[in-house]
């Protein structure tokens, strides 16, 4: 039997693969781990990929009926359909890998001229001498020969050298025998280094729940290495508004979640730079985005007016500060820039996430999304931009679900109910295809649609009784997996308060949509693109977004699912100079749309609770 | 009898006085204690004071001995010998003041330009509103609020705000209902204060073995407060070439030392503040000079390359830090300047010192000495500027001399010794007019001179045999004040020991003097004027330190004693932008002549010993 050669981009996986096994096998031999909800039929439609180069077999009927023209004229196949007819180099979207094999931290990235605001060069200096050599006297000071060195030797003109590179650079010049890298910012020296390395930066979306970190090549715009991490702060407090509250009512709280973070951010930062063989010493540049909660906490910012009517920030404007004065142990002089707030509850991330979508240049009526404890919305309208800002909960995270769980190993990422003999048969994907143990956000979504689709809850949210539904301590619940087939020793339900949590967080964010549409004299239907940011909005199904109601009901080639924006955002903040003055304008061009002030919410918000 | 109101300047002490008391009665009446070592005879000639306003009685014969034409035409008087005529204001030149009474922190202010690097203005805010009031919505963030405030309310462009000011700025705002005082400095807010209160800027002289800190308002220019305090690192060495090497060997010990002087200098600052009823927080802008060693200590720079050959400092240029950054605890956004240094071994101190005294721009040949335990000696040339350092060591601060002391309570602080019966009689002025314990500076100094005037040592520095002079241990020692006489019980004397460190201390500096003198081809004749810097160089008897053959035989008016000229450089700097570009200048244009190379230095040097 005769084999071929398949890449699986962006991941990077390549190897043989014989021409009688479908694609999701070459994969899966190749340790690529698709989505595959059906078992491999071809009716759950999410092991998709697209051809970059090279043949596969002809379209099937099932890829016709799960996948729309538009898709199959781009080269979007479905893997467990297709065969290799030649070597071939796949693209595999985000949503079609499982959770473990996405870093969570990954978005769609946009060309960005490089322009970043550090540079770096090398030195070959002579050393000081007291004129018995051969080059005569020379008793300059070591900054001064540094500086008359990137003059003479690279016509840069440097004014001075950071009071932390001052405080090595001594030392190292001598060690190094008078051969030195020095990186630059706007005519301060920030680092001084050995005589060869990178220009390394690291970008930071600064998360309520997670917390998401990129090493990147500022010399050459690669992403060197990506990891994400739990933002430890969330012993203070869930959501934003605990977490705040707390720090304003103690100021020990406030240090302490302080504390957290930055600890944090520099675990990550060493991370990041072991995994590439560096020191976060060779950082010399960083951008960090969040929400203006988390922006605030992070700086050491007060919050009591930021929670408190009218809800104003501290500042909005982009704040460029030195690591140190951040407590981040980067390279000596290093900065860190945070990008601008647009008001009290739309913060640095969303501003991020707007620069990554290029969303104020995009004709017609765009929505942008960045779902999330808060969710973050904002509708541009022919290029004129309106935001807000929803409190949709920690529930599409897990939390405050009864079977709800992070994306771990077990977690159901995918679900389907079809009706069977005795009620109803649950298919899913579990995360590393271990016994289930929980739903993770995408799989409580799954599910509520699923059991709205069946009939099982009504359009109010209330449960039916009927097969698969049964009442402990007095509430209904129903039994997704059985005790025999799951991971746990009980079964895996949904409950009735698990739906009514659901409510709540989509009818919050549904209302907020309308609201903003409605300020602009605008329908639902007038929307000619959503775009969803963020991890949990990345791998969630659209379908059941808009069968329980929480995005508009649009269709499907009209939403976008672009992944961790706001990080990508952060790094092209981090590479260029213009992006981040780009940022700068576009907070201040935001309009901000307070829901609490309009009395047309508690309304909308009511309606929109509904399925 | 008759009396008239008598006022001594710049003390400011103010009382009437009878018409038949001598001035010397009148002013330690009124708690001025005038030097006194003649008892009241007119022979000695300290107690000189300068007539501002009014009439005195008329010139004694005493007093045409011990002041020149010149003095005399300048209103100088001996206070033991002149009685009021009329309502008189008198100047006290700090020499002729006991030592407690001067701060050891003055110095002979030049008048300047006000032009200070900060300055500040008062907002009144509008508070952010929903748009309910009257005022409309306005969501500004708390930056902007103020930013827009200085813009319209005083036509101040500025940029940005300190992150420690924002640290603060929020809940400031709201507890003083919107009414702030902003201090800034190059387009950036440094201090959001209470609505009213003065712009203070700290001032250091840090010394090896004093700090003298001067807390000035920046606004008026009026030095506020003036402590001196001692230099806790000394602990670790007591010259910088000790200390330094210290730091040198052990990264704890440097790090501790950073950290002694700089608690140091936040207990100075607490201290100065706490005299005139403001916290050091309200001080917007520091300036500190001292040598080089003192300098990079401070800032926590490497002192390995300046303490081995070719001895070159880690930076020249002045250095500008946040004081966070130099562990001081100011004002949020409050800066630090240190003056530039000239070379390894002359240091910001030195130009502080020639800023102050305007040796730059003296016409003739200037030397000026700053002297301490490293001494600096600059020769002007008809402005040509070129400087050395001498290793004087601590003897003239009394340290390894048997009977040294600081000038404390008891320390003999002028001394003559005259012929009588049975050998010498000593006449002495000690501090707080106290039974003697021992001889500061001066007291060594004078001491030095009268036993080489009275040939009880030879010109080699030999104790000859004779009066007064007993052998201890083997070792000849001179007795100044007899155990029945002395404070302590025992006697106080001047060991052979004692004149050899001296010979060692006084013979570097003339050398370097001289040396200075030959680079330029002149003798030491052509000197137009010597002055005299530093703490001890004020108080010293400059005809004890020409006898001893320490500075060069001219004629008394040629030598001007300054004071602190240090700290009233560090002053300059603080009130005046164009005083810190011209030390900038002053630096770079100044020559330096580097003894150890020399090999005329050796021979010179032990010449110099000779007395």
């Amino acid at each position: 039997m005769n084999s071929h050669v398949v890449d699986f981009q962006p991941i990077g996986r390549r190897g043989e693969c014989p021409a009688d096994e479908p694609l999701i096998e070459c994969a899966r031999e190749l340790g690529v781990t698709l989505v595959n909800v059906c078992g491999g039929v071809g009716t759950c439609g999410r092991c998709q990929v697209v051809v970059l180069e090279g043949e596969l077999s002809e379209v099937t009927s099932r890829e016709r009926k799960n996948l729309t023209a538009e898709q199959l004229a781009q080269g979007r196949r479905l893997a467990c359909q297709a065969y290799l007819r030649s070597d071939c180099r796949l693209l595999v979207p985000p949503e079609s890998l499982t959770t473990p094999q996405r870093t969570q931290v990954e978005g769609h990235e946009i060309p960005v001229r490089l322009d970043p605001l550090v540079r770096q060069v090398t030195l070959e200096l002579a050393p000081p001498s007291l004129g018995s050599g051969e080059g005569g006297e020379d008793l300059r000071d070591d900054e001064t020969r540094v500086l008359e060195g990137l003059r003479v030797q690279h016509e840069v003109v440097a004014e001075r050298i950071d009071i932390d590179v001052l405080r090595v650079l001594s030392p190292r010049l001598r060690a190094q025998d008078w051969r030195l890298r020095v990186a630059l910012r706007d005519g301060e020296v920030i680092h001084a280094g050995a005589p060869s390395g990178p220009l390394l930066g690291l970008a930071v979306d600064l998360g309520t729940t997670k917390i998401a970190g990129y090493l990147v090549d500022l010399e050459s715009g690669e992403t060197l290495a990506t990891e994400g991490i739990m933002n430890p702060q969330i012993a203070y407090g869930e959501d934003v508004v605990g977490r705040a509250t707390r720090a304003q009512r103690s100021p020990e709280d406030a240090a302490r979640m302080q504390e957290l973070v930055t600890e944090a951010l520099n675990g990550l930062a060493a991370s990041l730079c072991e995994a590439v063989g560096v020191t976060p010493d060779e950082i010399v540049s960083a951008v960090v985005v969040g929400n203006t909660a988390m922006h605030h906490l992070f700086l050491g910012l007060p919050v009591r007016q930021l929670i408190r009517s009218p809800y104003v920030p501290a500042v909005r404007d982009g704040v460029e500060v030195k690591a140190r004065d951040a407590q981040l142990d980067l390279a000596p002089g290093a900065g860190v820039y945070l990008l601008p707030n647009v008001a009290g509850y739309v913060g640095a991330d969303h501003v991020a996430m707007l620069l990554a979508t290029e969303t104020a240049r995009a004709r017609g009526v765009v929505l942008a999304i960045d779902i999330g404890t808060n969710t973050e919305v904002c509708l541009a309208n022919q290029g004129r931009l309106t935001s807000t800002s929803c409190a949709s909960g920690p529930a599409f995270e897990g939390a405050h679900i009864e079977y709800g769980m992070r994306a771990a190993r077990g977690a159901i990422e995918y679900l389907r109910l079809s009706e069977a003999e005795a009620g109803y048969r649950c298919h899913y994907q579990t995360i590393s295809d271990a016994p289930p143990v929980g739903l993770c956000g995408s799989g409580v979504l799954d599910a509520l649609a699923e059991i709205r689709r069946l009939g099982i809850v009504d359009r109010t949210g209330r449960m039916q009784e009927g097969p698969g539904v049964r009442a402990v301590n007095g509430e209904r619940e129903f039994v997704l997996v059985g005790e025999e087939e799951s991971g746990l020793d009980t079964a895996i339900t949904i409950t009735q308060k698990d739906v009514r949590e659901l409510q709540l967080a989509k009818g919050a964010m549904r209302a907020g949509i309308q609201l903003l549409l409605e300020a602009q004299g605008l329908s639902e239907e007038r929307i000619d693109e959503v775009v969803i940011a963020g991890a949990f909005g990345s791998y969630i199904n659209v379908e059941s977004a808009v069968a329980i109601g929480m995005l508009p009901d649009l269709p499907p080639e009209r939403f976008r699912q672009v992944g961790n924006a706001a990080g990508v955002g952060a790094k092209l903040a981090l590479l260029s100079r213009e992006k981040r003055r780009e940022a700068e304008t576009l907070a201040r061009n935001t309009g901000y749309l307070e829901l609490s002030t309009t009395t047309e919410f508690r309304r909308r918000f009511a309606e929109a609770m509904g399925l």
